[in-house]
């Protein structure tokens, strides 16, 4: 079966409609990947876009990528909400089907040899990437950001992983990783009271004692008079959906709160809602190969 | 998107391997179709073949199943214990992507009508396709069996929807048609009373006032010493497995028993296990497009 590895590259252009057009054609007319999604935001002036391809397939789309947003993305002029480090900001690659995730840290390291050297731009390894526990965490390369990246790199702790050791002046620097699929995932209190959504929060939560793959927050819903928990499954496989869904649910009974419902935003593995089937109906000796998509998947890849 | 179709014919041979290797390897080598699964049964003296494909890819398919199976098998010389009219004994077409059940209908006799011709062959339409009420049943036109047929065709009542009205001599007659998927679901109870399974049995399934897309069976797991209601879910879209799974769990309390595990017998589509996920995690808004491979599927079917 041939390898399939998503990309989700975020770049810092969200209002340019058709600067964002010139990047995801640049990249969608790349052979051996799918464009699956895009989404871009105003406030934050930023665009997420999802690949799925195969490994070679990826590493030219994302070279286009490159090209195109460092070719039009000028950082100096740049403003938006969410935090941004480069013209690209972070590009992880998620092992999907048929390919592991020493496949996707390899796949980081050889796109980010060829970056660097193309366009010469510092690149930044994160997550299963790193090449230290402190680079795992994307958050503390991007502290600092655009405006600090000068300053931060003079200190040879902050030294790339590839590239020129001062950042790129339009397009700064860019951060290259491999990560378990990341499914966003919510679950909505029959309350207004964000208190209870946070305690529920602080419960379920890896940082605070819960569980191993769960990031979580409590988030007022003003529309519906209601809470949610707001809450980032950082391994699916290992921490399933089913467990933090029965997890709040009894946490929020301690409280006499209902769980009025759940959504699962963007996009979501087949393999995670599957998991959550095989939970509730308590299935015996159930495979992926039984269902019908993956064994077309599977024929289709055959061929 | 492409339209997608399955068919799952069924052939009179469980037996000779070199038999069924050549009949399979004669659809396989057709275009536009991909070889699911197959399953052979020695004591049936049957195999079943699960294709998917276009409508185009599965008409050429099935024209060479059936002239490798009227070629290589004799009713005459046949015995097994299932019941079967004929050497292709019956192919179903099922909507399974972008198709609709007209489409299938449509598919089935336009295979009827070439198979009929070729090979004068009788053929009877069933299910969907059927050209009255008595022949959607595949029990009713079967009966009789192979042996049976050249009497039972003298009734003016039988004449066969496409091709001669007597049998063809070794490959009898064939039943053609379209339904919708079928998943077989095994639910499992934690007692060894066959009365407990059948009577949950009769209450879940639409023959005794149940649900109206269930049969169901009690059935003894001598292995397991224990008992299990044994489900043909015929359309999983509006009869839907948790709802099934909930009131045997439900009818089984009322006997003290509790449900110890589920099976799902050969494939079943990713939707129908959703679908379930959909229900226990109380999923709000949730698309089938937010599904990873099924944006998958669409990009590649757009290309």
């Amino acid at each position: 079966m041939n390898s399939l590895i998503e990309s989700i590259p975020n770049f810092s252009e969200g209002r340019r409609q058709d600067v964002i057009d010139r990047i995801v054609e640049a990249v969608r007319k790349t052979p051996g990947l799918a464009v699956l999604d895009l989404s871009s935001d105003q406030n934050h002036n930023r665009s997420v876009l999802t690949l799925a391809g195969t490994p070679a397939g990826l590493h030219e789309g994302m070279l286009a990528l490159y090209a195109a947003c460092i070719e039009s993305i000028d950082l100096t002029r740049h403003s938006g909400e969410h935090p941004r480090l480069g013209a690209v900001d972070v590009a992880p690659f998620v092992p999907i089907r048929g390919a592991t995730m020493k496949d996707c840290v390899e796949l980081a390291r050889a796109l980010a040899a060829e970056v660097s050297k193309r366009h010469a731009l510092p690149v930044f390894l994160y997550e299963e990437a790193a090449s230290n526990e402190e680079r795992k965490n994307l958050a503390n390369i991007r502290k600092g950001e655009f405006e600090g990246l000068g300053e931060k790199m003079k200190d040879a702790k902050w030294a790339p992983d590839f590239g020129p050791s001062s950042p790129h002046p339009t397009a700064g620097a860019t951060v290259i990783g491999a990560r378990e699929p990341l499914v966003a995932y919510n679950i909505n209190l029959g309350t207004n009271s964000l208190e209870i959504a946070d305690k529920i929060s602080k419960s379920i939560r890896h940082l605070s004692g819960g569980l191993r793959f769960v990031k979580a927050m409590g988030v007022r819903l003003e529309d519906r008079g209601q809470v949610q928990v707001s809450i980032n499954m950082t391994n699916y496989r290992k921490t399933p959906l089913h467990r933090v869904f029965e997890m709040v649910k009894g946490e929020a009974e301690r409280y006499g709160v209902s769980v009025v419902g759940s959504e699962i935003v963007g996009l979501v593995p087949s393999e995670a809602l599957q998991a959550a089937a095989d939970f509730y109906l308590r299935l015996e000796n159930f495979t992926p190969e039984q269902v019908l998509e993956n064994r077309l998947a599977a024929a289709a890849a055959s061929e």
